[in-house]
């Protein structure tokens, strides 16, 4: 082994101690933080039994304002996690649903309602 | 059946219509808001695979400051889901760790995960 092989190996393995852990996925971070932004998680749960019309889904969730509920589902509807559907009888019905991509959450989100359950963290909260 | 028997029938008809949905899981809406916050399902992540010490935990989440950081451990150490020990080496080694509350959420935080694998939610975000 030459000096300047050796000077390359110990710099290889100091970068690799530096290094640490390998960073957290992205994906998963951007997850996460798309179904924990505020009033978004309760309003995919909401849905998970099915579609609901507007005035449905504000009784689901109190708290949440019919203005904050509006901006909500459309920030859902871009990331293709809820889809609007307008029938056309008379007087017009509104419904909200998951589409493909919102229903296969449902693993997910009843993991977490488990966990929830199991640390009654609503009482503590 | 009297007047009043039947009014109060209807009114309660009338109640149960306007209901509609039974309201979302209060522990799950809390549970989903807290591993939502920003960064915090990020350094939770982080953690599943054993203890760090801050500065692995820095480098795991790449973007996030010290300071805010410091702030999150803080919040999920008060959150029971998180523990710092400081072991009594010289120089001080404080390490970070899930608590059993913390490592419960592997299996929410894992199928979270994978959905968002299979939906690559990383890249279209």
């Amino acid at each position: 082994m030459t000096g300047s092989e050796a000077t390359q190996d110990s710099a290889a393995v100091d970068r690799s101690r530096r290094r640490g852990p390998p960073p957290v996925c992205p994906d998963f971070h951007a997850a996460i933080e798309l179904i924990g932004k505020r009033w978004t998680g309760a309003i995919l749960v909401a849905l998970t039994d099915g579609p609901l019309r507007f005035g449905e889904l504000a009784k689901s969730v109190p708290g949440l304002s019919d203005r904050l509920l509006s901006q909500r589902l459309r920030e859902l509807e871009d990331e293709d996690l809820v889809e609007r559907t307008v029938a056309p009888d008379a007087p017009v019905k509104v419904t909200y649903a998951l589409t493909a991509r919102g229903n296969d959450l449902k693993p997910a989100i009843g993991a977490l309602r488990e966990w929830a359950r199991r640390w009654k963290l609503g009482k503590d909260a």
